[in-house]
C-alpha cells in the first residue's frame, strides 16, 4: 500500500459538531484506503459518535482535546491561551508534519490566526489568503482572499492570484484558469488605489492567464475561474452571495404556497427545481483552503454537514496529491525570496 | 395653481431612448397637473416620439441637444466638449435654476463628472454620492455610495449617512431610518481601516439612527434602511445583487422547464412567483440620485423603460416639495462649513 495521506479535523467545529463531522470522516476514509484521519476533539463524545459505524480502525484515529474554541472568542487570545483545544493540537499536527491537513467548521478568526501563528508561512508568502469556491453558472469560481487580510497591498494580491491559479488548475481541474480582478468596471483605468496598482503587476505575470477586470455582475455568470480581490471586499461578495440567493429562494418559495393553484404547481416542479439549483452550489468541492501555509488548512462553512466534511477531507488529499505547496513555492519564492 | 415642479429629462439616454422615456414623461405628467417635463433631446426625434400622445402642451417641452454623450466615452472629455449634449444641456438647466432637476438613464460616468462640475456642490458637502435603493425582503434599503467616490474619506461616509438618512426618511417615507455601515462582522473591532475611523465618527453622530455593522448577507434580509459605504464595495454590492438574482431565476427557469411535469407545474406557479418577485424590484422608487448637489440629478439604470422614467419624475418632485437640499444644507453646514 502507499503511504497514506494524513488528514486531521476539528470534530469539535461547526453547529453540527462532532455528529455529522465524525459522520462525514468515515464517509472520507471509505472512499480511499489510503487515507487516514485524526479526529481531533474530545475523546468521550468522539468515540461514543464513532462506535455508530464499522471502518477499518487503521483509518481513523482520535486525538484527545479537551479544550474547545468557541466562535465568539477573540482569536488572538484562544489559540495563545487553549493549548489543549482541537483547533490548535490540530494545527500542530500539521507543524510537527504528523498530518498533512487540518480541516475544520470551527471558528473562522482562530483558523485564520492559528495557520499563521502556528502552521506558519511557506518562505516567500506573504500573506496567506482564504479562497472559497463559490459557484457560478458554469461551475465554480474561487474567490480570493476572502477574510484573512483587509487592507492587502498590491504585492499580495500578485501572489493570490498566482495561489489561486495552481490550486484552481491542480486541485479544481480548470486547465490555464482565467484570473480577473474584482473591479468596479471593465476598463483598465478603472477602480480604487489598490486595483489601479495591481492591475499593471498582473498584467506583466507571466505564469497566470490574466483576463483583466471583472465586474461583481459577471462573477455568478462564471466570467473568471480566479477572482483576485483583498479581503474586505472578498468577504462582501462572498456574504452577499449567501444573502441574496437565500431571499430570492424565500421569495420563490413564498410565491409556490400562496395559492392553491401555485401548490399543486409546486409539487410538480419541485423534482426538476431541485435538480437545477443542486447545480448552484459548492459544497461538492470541499471548503475554503488557507493558502500558502506550511500544510493546508481547510476551513468549512459552520453550518457544515457529513458530506461537506467529507468533500473537505478528499481536497486535501488532491492538494497533497497534486502538491501544491511544492508548486507554490516554485512560482512564489522565485520572486520574494530575500 | 401652484408653481410648477420642473425636471428636465435626458430623452436620448438609455438603451431604449427616446421612445420609453417620451413614453414616461407623459405618464409622469398625468399623475399631477404642476409637473412640467423638459424632454431635453435631437428635437425631430423627440417630437415624433410625442405625436402619439395627447397630453397638455404646457407640461412638456422639447429642448434641441444636438449631440449624444455614448455611455463609452471617456466621461471627462465628454462633459467638457460636447457642450450640445442632452446631458450637458440638462444640467445646465438646473445650474440656471430653470429646472429643479435632471433625469437621465444614460453613460453613468458623465452624470457624475457633471453633477459636480456642471450642477455643482452644496457648500459644505465634501463629495456627492450616488445612492441606489435596493430591494429587500422588507422592501428596500438606501445603498451609499454606490460609483460616486472610490477611495472615500471617513469624513465623506459620515456625510453619506447623514445625506441618506434625510433621503430615507423624507423621500421614502421611512421613519428614523436604522443607518448601518457595511462591514465584514457585527463587531466593533471588525473591518478595514476606513471603517474603523468612520464607527466611531457614526457613533458619535447625534442626528442619525446608527445601529452598528451589517455584514452583506443581512442587506437581502432588510437588515438596515441605509447602508452606508465608499463606492468600491458599493458598487460591487449593486452589480453582485444583480448578478446573483439573474443567475438563480435563470436557474430556476431552466429547472421550470427541464421536464414535461414541471412545464406543467410552471403554469400553475406563473402568477403567485410573478407577485413575490414584484416584491423584490425597487425600481418602483425611480433611480438612484446623485445627493448633495445644488439641485437634483437621477440616475437610472440603462435598460429603463417608460416607467422606470416615470417613477424617477415622480421621486424629482418628491424631493423638491419636502425641501431635501434645505435639510442636506441644515445637517451638513453646520459641521463642515469653513
Amino acid at each position: 500500500m502507499s503511504e497514506m495521506i494524513k488528514v486531521a479535523v476539528d470534530a469539535m467545529g461547526g453547529d453540527h459538531a462532532p455528529l455529522e463531522v465524525v459522520k462525514g470522516a468515515v464517509e472520507a476514509i471509505k472512499t480511499r484506503e489510503d487515507i487516514k484521519v485524526f479526529l481531533v476533539g474530545q475523546e468521550e463524545l468522539v468515540k461514543k459518535e464513532l462506535e455508530q459505524y464499522t471502518y477499518k480502525p487503521e483509518q481513523i484515529e482520535v486525538v484527545d482535546a479537551k479544550e474547545v474554541i468557541e466562535t465568539a472568542e477573540p482569536p488572538v487570545n484562544a489559540i495563545r491561551k487553549k493549548k489543549q483545544s482541537s483547533i490548535v493540537l490540530g494545527m500542530n499536527m500539521v507543524k510537527k508534519n504528523e498530518a498533512d491537513a487540518f480541516v475544520s467548521a470551527g471558528s473562522s478568526g482562530a483558523i485564520l490566526v492559528g495557520g499563521q501563528v502556528l502552521v506558519g508561512r511557506i518562505k516567500g508568502v506573504e500573506r496567506p489568503p482564504l479562497a472559497p469556491l463559490i459557484p457560478t453558472e458554469k461551475g465554480v469560481a474561487l474567490l480570493i482572499d476572502c477574510g484573512a487580510n483587509v487592507d492587502a497591498r498590491a504585492s499580495h494580491l500578485v501572489q493570490f492570484a498566482k495561489m489561486g491559479s495552481i490550486y484552481m488548475e491542480n486541485v479544481v481541474g480548470i486547465k490555464n484558469p482565467k484570473v480577473a480582478i474584482l473591479n468596479i468596471g471593465a476598463e483598465e483605468e478603472k477602480g480604487n488605489q489598490l486595483v489601479k496598482e495591481t492591475f499593471p503587476l498582473l498584467k506583466a505575470c507571466e505564469d497566470i492567464n490574466f483576463i483583466g477586470s471583472i465586474e461583481a455582475r459577471e462573477i455568478p455568470h462564471g466570467g473568471a475561474d480566479v477572482i483576485v480581490t483583498e479581503a474586505f471586499a472578498g468577504n462582501i461578495v462572498l456574504k452577499l452571495y449567501e444573502g441574496v440567493a437565500d431571499t430570492l429562494l424565500t421569495k420563490v418559495k413564498e410565491g409556490l404556497m400562496s395559492t392553491l393553484r401555485s401548490k399543486i404547481g409546486a409539487l410538480l416542479i419541485k423534482p426538476a427545481l431541485k435538480q437545477t439549483l443542486k447545480a448552484f452550489d459548492a459544497s461538492q468541492y470541499g471548503g475554503a483552503p488557507l493558502l500558502g501555509l506550511k500544510g493546508l488548512v481547510v476551513k468549512t462553512h459552520g453550518s457544515a454537514k457529513a458530506n461537506d466534511i467529507k468533500n473537505s477531507i478528499i481536497q486535501c488529499v488532491t492538494f497533497r496529491e497534486q502538491e501544491i505547496n511544492s508548486k507554490i513555492k516554485e512560482h512564489i519564492c522565485t520572486e520574494t525570496e530575500e
